[in-house]
């Protein structure tokens, strides 16, 4: 009946802000259809959300195994086609793994696995599969990083010879100076959330970013981290050295003990003949410099920005949208792709952004590891 | 099945950007299920916006009066509670009076009416009828619009003495200075647009929005309109100077020809203890001035905030939201009074302020005619 | 011996900030010498403060006759050339006055004069005199004022449509509420400072600015003043309503109780083509705002600035210079007429901004008595 | 006659932008009487610059020793009392050196010498002599520098664990890309401006601001440099890793190629309790962040501002000083020092900083020469 696209949702129930997050983002262009869900390991709990939400009881099943089971005995036109995996970190590997296997496309929040390894393994399985992969890097969503992204690509600044990005958060400070509680966050322990925190969490941001708006691969890095005390085992803060594949130099910072930052990620490009600021707190204006001339500041909506970007954005110039417009515009992207419609690239992050993000989770960790000295990617 | 509110929608299809604005809002929080609409006075092309949309099409009516009439045939547990009311400036109030005088609840797009006499009598219909009317001022949705209303309410800034509203617009400059466009557009057109142009449009946003914010009331006005032109009937520009039923005065300005600005609106209330000072193109952020004291910088998400303005914030501080989530809260206030839940009156803009807003236009265009003179509401 | 401006102050001894400021600004451009004074009227205090600051005594006077009378008893090549002003409000006038009529070139501190009739003699004076007259609105010595002004007069911004002024301040407000204060603070008070207080003190700088930027005059307005308390004589706030000798409207909106404001005063040209912006407390940005194009950001000492903007730089861009820089800009002007070299009239506001301001205020003051109707200039 | 200090200065003659700041440094707070100079090599020239300015020619001497020479010659209460040195990069050395021995104060403009050796060796010289000396790194005369310092020595954000400072300019772009101008301009030459050219020129203001805020020690460093073109000898660009005599790390990022970028020198100081930033070119705004409070920005003026601030703020809140009232307050500083009076050693930075800070440019320059490892200051 409905021409929209069937979607299933791991995880996200109850009230994790994350499923909001991502009901909000597929309903934003009529594109999907919550057709099916575990929201929850505890069956009734995922029923009673279910109904809450308003959604349709008879496809929320009773575990993820069963899920993909009930699914494939689907005809292929009522079975679902894309998941969210919205689950804990440490099972995005598994779920995702075995959708891709099954034959369903995945949007997977980030981290897109607990190692390296895995992604190289999830890599492989999605190339054998041909499926679809949306990786959630929300912030590639806002038309201004999509803007920036698109007048590098067209040369507007020149040859890029210098990246500095910042991801500066304070939240992990209040945890981080009381011994109890420093040991008992999730976000600290290594079996619950890879090797890295800070990295881990918000320096692979900011990595993905740069070689999303640059188009550069970056090859070599080395990185300073911080634990703070000797009984952290996760790193909370750090600064690392970028080189790329082109002969610019580049610094990545990124902290959770910036006390009193909230989400403060910014980027800046500089090429030859210009640069290129964007924050992400202040997501709707991106500032262009060039020697000698007034500073330009873009925004939204305007004419002067590229497809890509206008068509994230929805409302005419001066209606400030936000973080939940940039998950809207990912899931556009990959509604396209699972349409079989024509779509840029850049409209979601892949299984590559995933892969090179654990490949530089680990490697900073080793370059600090080993006494602060240059690894490659 | 599903425990959404039942929910009609008149207007708003095709391309229609305030449709996407109501339908992101409506699912924001899971609480409504678009149900049946009239898209289009064109019942095929209705037909096919809700294939695209994914909207079942047996409750897609041909026409507003069959809608009306189909619905009440319809057993009240099954019949749509509540219609939002998209239309052309002109269809608000026939369509409001009708719907209100069937028994369901509305929300309806500003303009509420084409004239004061209208609004009055539509006023006089719902409190006849008891139902819920809902005008989407969609800024009073913004988390830092409701904290700043509820500082004030709260004595934090003392008595109000000084009050100063802005809203600048620049898009009107590229058609008022061509005789032929200005004569074409339907903005311009009093048959299509009532009275007043600036006023109507906008000017109306920022009185609504100071009597929302300081819970003064608005008792006489002095306006100085610009038409720019003598064969412009309508003003795209105006000054209104403001006394309250308190011992405060203030000033209202709006322009539709302040050339580049995009939707500069902005309020400053200054009290006798401490001001505060809002931005809508920056709505994350809201200004708190004290004598002597370090300006301080208030963000959404804060415990420090209100209730009335976290009810409105969906993640935590750092991840900007926009107007489709101000919308989102106004809906999501909507749907608690339709569900009979306790809601603040604060949470979605209501009939009277649609009634002291028609009055506004009118009055400002009365005392702009008679010479700039003061004129009491 | 030395070539500099022979230069004598009146006032602005002991801790006056007025004092310092125009001591600073004569020093900046190597062109002013400090030669003689009656920094207070007593002498002691006057010869004391001449040690303090390291100027010699034998021309530190007993009081200002007895100044004008003996520098006018030496040679023409050793006499003072120009004296600053610096005494408080009632003494501008007769002061002004008797220099003018010795010959001597006047640097005056605002207001020019108590009265309107008062500054239309002393036009007369000078007109008959034929001496230099520069009146210390500071803000007109800022690069960016100036580069605007430039930029209007050049077309940049087409035809002006639409002008909006503010300078609000919150200083009076800790004395306003105070039955005591309000009676005995100076600037309340009719006799020392003239009729109005807010109008006087800081509307007719925007008065002032909105002339000096635009180069149009205003001709009529409708002034609505607010005094808070029945038992205060003067306006601390309040609202103008402009129109000019050309079709474009305007309002200027200042106030002494915007509480927690410091000094805010900004100005908005809006063209048919192009807008302009600037901001007192950020002094260094200026913005051009046109429809559909990024916002531009301009700064000073940057070669894209006009001849008049750049005159008023000293270091390259990136090193803000501040209000004893704009202060210092105007001396500078001042100088190059009093040497007789070419100089443009934009480098210091003349007789004619303060026979202009006068009038500005008391037809404020007047149009608001007589129940907020139009009054012309 | 006067009891200014006696001052003298080399170099700054013509239209030398430092000589411009210093003067209008030096006559800010009536304290230097300009006695005598070397403004230039050439001695006509040196004269005719003193008559232009409209100083005395008597102590406008050939060359510098004969100065040194003649003043000595004199009475001690006729004797210059203190010499700015704002001579080419290369005799900042040799002319300290001489100054100093012969019982001279020392004004001296960075870099304070060529090598860390000569930097040490003037050091002891000081020490023996003990004359006052100050080293303009005019940035820390800034009110809210000054501020920032004192809240952090009070304890206002707790312990420090992080610190990121940015110096970012852009002027050599458009050098560095022309193979002729890269290697024909001075900066770039080792010869003439010492081993390095961004670090040497701006990355080692950021160094010394960093320990003048924090009260920290630099411990240890790792930097990675940027040359761009293997035929450019210096370094336009680096990020410095650093470690501290107390458990923070931070990191200090120079460019001299980030295009576009004026003279954006920035630092944040992230301490367990709350956070400090602050921006060179908005230097009247400082920013205090703590976790789930509002941000608050403090300006200058302010009673909540410490002595040491207020001390640097000649007018009240809202009207904007800036680099020139800076080295004005590092002056004033100074005059104190001479004069005898009770001063901060804040108040200017001193022989420490410029032996740290030449210990500072070689240190990273071997870092980055030895593969980017750490080396100890």
């Amino acid at each position: 009946m409905s021409n929209k696209i069937r979607w299933g949702v791991l995880g996200g129930g109850g009230d994790s802000l994350i499923g909001v997050l991502h009901r909000v983002a597929a309903s934003m262009f009529d594109a999907y259809q919550l057709t099916g869900a575990v929201f929850n390991p505890n069956h009734e709990a995922s029923l009673k959300f279910a109904s809450e939400i308003g959604i349709p009881t008879n496809r929320i099943y009773k575990d993820f195994d069963t899920m993909v089971a009930e699914e494939l005995k689907l005809p292929s036109e009522e079975r679902i086609q894309v998941f969210s995996v919205l689950t804990p970190n440490f099972l995005h590997f598994p779920m995702a793994k075995k959708l891709l296997e099954s034959g369903f496309h995945v949007i997977c929040e980030k981290p897109m696995t607990m190692t390296y390894e895995e992604a190289l393994e999830l890599e492989t399985i999605q190339k054998k599969n041909n499926n679809l992969f949306a990786l959630t890097h929300t912030y590639t969503g806002y038309p201004m990083v999509r803007q920036m992204k698109m007048m590098i690509a067209n040369g507007e600044i020149g040859e890029i010879q210098k990246v500095d990005a910042q991801y500066y958060q304070g939240w992990i400070n209040p945890i981080i100076h009381d011994s109890e509680l420093r040991k008992t966050t999730w976000r600290l322990d290594p079996e619950k959330s890879g090797i890295s925190c800070c990295m881990g969490d918000i320096g692979v941001h900011a990595y993905q970013m740069i070689e999303y708006m640059t188009g550069l691969e970056v090859k070599d890095i080395l990185a300073d981290l911080n634990h703070l005390y000797d009984d952290n085992q996760m790193d909370i803060d750090g600064t690392v050295l970028l080189r790329f594949n082109k002969p610019a130099k580049g610094v990545l910072r990124a902290s959770q003990i910036a006390t009193g930052e909230e989400n403060n990620f910014s980027v800046a490009v500089y090429g030859k003949k210009a640069a290129l600021k964007w924050e992400q707190e202040n997501p709707n204006y991106l500032y262009l410099l060039e020697e000698g001339q007034p500073l330009r500041v873009l925004k939204p909506g305007h004419d002067y920005n590229s497809e890509l970007s206008l068509d994230g954005t929805k409302l005419p110039p001066g209606h400030p949208e936000g973080i939940f417009d940039a998950m809207g515009n990912i899931y556009k992207g990959m509604a396209k792709a699972v349409r079989g419609e024509d779509y840029n690239p850049a409209e979601f992050p892949s299984m590559r952004d995933g892969v090179r993000g654990m490949h530089f989770i680990e490697t900073a960790v080793g370059s600090h590891r080993d006494g602060n000295v240059w690894k490659s990617l």
